[in-house]
């Protein structure tokens, strides 16, 4: 592993850095931040960013690194897409191709080749933690925010053994039945619908993916994307209701789609990765 | 007044917000964010950015809406510079004109009419504090970083009247010693270097301005600026030293001059803000 380190900050009671190295998985350099609290990290937590972020947003904005290191957890928030390609539409909406990769594997051409954040995240980014940052197995859990808590619930549904804990910010929940994953899903796997309820979190609680623990979900009442259609909380709530999977969603009167409100609650997703 | 609210988002407990008015100092419109606690504040702290910075950098990175919060105090935090103007040279480098503007009254011919930006925050909006927020002139108090320190530090020191407490973290304590004061001191106030004396922190305290409360300051001891000579902290510690002026200097080891050391301290400083 090729692991370069970009830039070091002295940040609470640990160190703020930014990496860059060579993916095997999709074909290009990646970036990912982290932080590390002093001494050793007990466990990692996972972050997967939103729409048109970068591995810098939540690290910069959440104020995550003060309960982190309390808790001795690190944190890893990798890139939200490949980079530095140049694929047909790439880079010509904010809502598909760089910056919304939308933690699938692609397997339309051109994409398929690059764009596969899921076995990026799941694969190599969970390798690179055990072997890089020496935490075990047991002890990785996820979380993000809108598409990237699309995509921590997706990686922890289907792959219950290898992610403690699960927690999503304002997660588009059903993505087979809005707008954004619609056409992110018909971009990357095609307009065969049948073939995009793997990624879609709703869609495998009722076929029967199951994760052990709680997952824990805050959603912002006043979040413009949630009034447009495009979050869907409730058809999880009512998919998690049905088939038995323990959950815990809370709506947040007045607070929004924003870095304001992760930071404003992002302590308790940190107590709750850290207690599971 | 004509203030225009741009944003709002719900933050812990109490609202940030962004502004935009009309200045009748700089004469160009001016935006400032602030981030007000639900219920009435208690007093407002100013928050002065570093160059480059805009009214966003504190509001996203400092992480202090919790401590604000907390203690019933509000924050307002303007732009830099003047914005919107084609000076010469005001676009050039990033340590003079845009982002740059020193909290100085320009006496230069064509900035002297609207890089006035010590007025802009001792007299404009230290008056709009009072009168949209209704915050009494008793309870409010000025910090800031690197530029912006040099900022809180000189106009606490001169106008020890109107500002209850007086903190910065990084500041430039000494401009007329260091490269980027003298540049900036240069094309705003001219080469004649007796002038530039009001605006240097350092300076004012040997030649008697003084304030009531100790003066606090944060300092990481791996800040590439500090080891540029751009900062001088000793200079501005030994004149208070020999002066009298109470002050506390917290060198802080391993930290370095970003938002991350910032954030790692803010809570301190807005203890020490409320305490006052």
């Amino acid at each position: 592993m090729n692991l370069t380190p970009l830039k070091t900050h002295k940040t609470f009671q640990g160190l703020t850095q930014f990496w860059e190295h060579d993916s095997a998985v999709t074909k290009t350099k990646m970036k990912f931040s982290t932080f590390i609290p002093e001494g050793k990290a007990k466990g990692c937590v996972i972050w997967l960013s939103g729409l048109t972020c970068t591995d810098e947003n939540f690290i910069t904005k959440a104020g995550a690194q003060k309960y982190l290191a309390e808790h001795q957890l690190m944190v890893i928030c990798p890139d939200t897409s490949p980079r530095g390609l140049q694929l047909p539409g790439e880079h010509d909406t904010y809502d598909f191709g760089s910056g919304a990769g939308f933690y699938v594997d692609a397997t339309v051409d051109g994409y398929k080749d690059h764009y596969r954040m899921y076995s990026y995240v799941n694969d190599e980014l969970y390798s690179l933690i055990q072997k890089q940052f020496e935490v075990s197995a047991e002890h990785i859990s996820i979380m993000g925010h809108s598409m990237g808590g699309h995509g921590a619930l997706v990686l922890g549904l289907r792959n219950p053994g290898k992610y403690r804990s699960v927690s999503a910010f304002s997660p588009i929940v059903n993505p087979a039945q809005c707008p954004w994953g619609q056409k992110a899903f018909t971009g990357y796997l095609g307009s065969d619908a049948s073939v995009w309820s793997q990624y879609d979190a709703t869609e495998l609680v009722s076929s029967g993916a199951r994760h052990p623990a709680k997952i824990l979900i805050d959603q912002g009442t006043q979040d413009e994307f949630l009034q447009k259609g495009q979050l869907l909380t409730q058809n999880f709530e009512g998919a998690c209701k049905t088939a038995g999977q323990p959950y815990e969603v809370n709506y947040r009167e007045q607070y929004d789609h924003s870095y304001y409100f992760i930071a404003t609650f992002i302590e308790s997703h940190i107590k709750f990765h850290a207690s599971v």
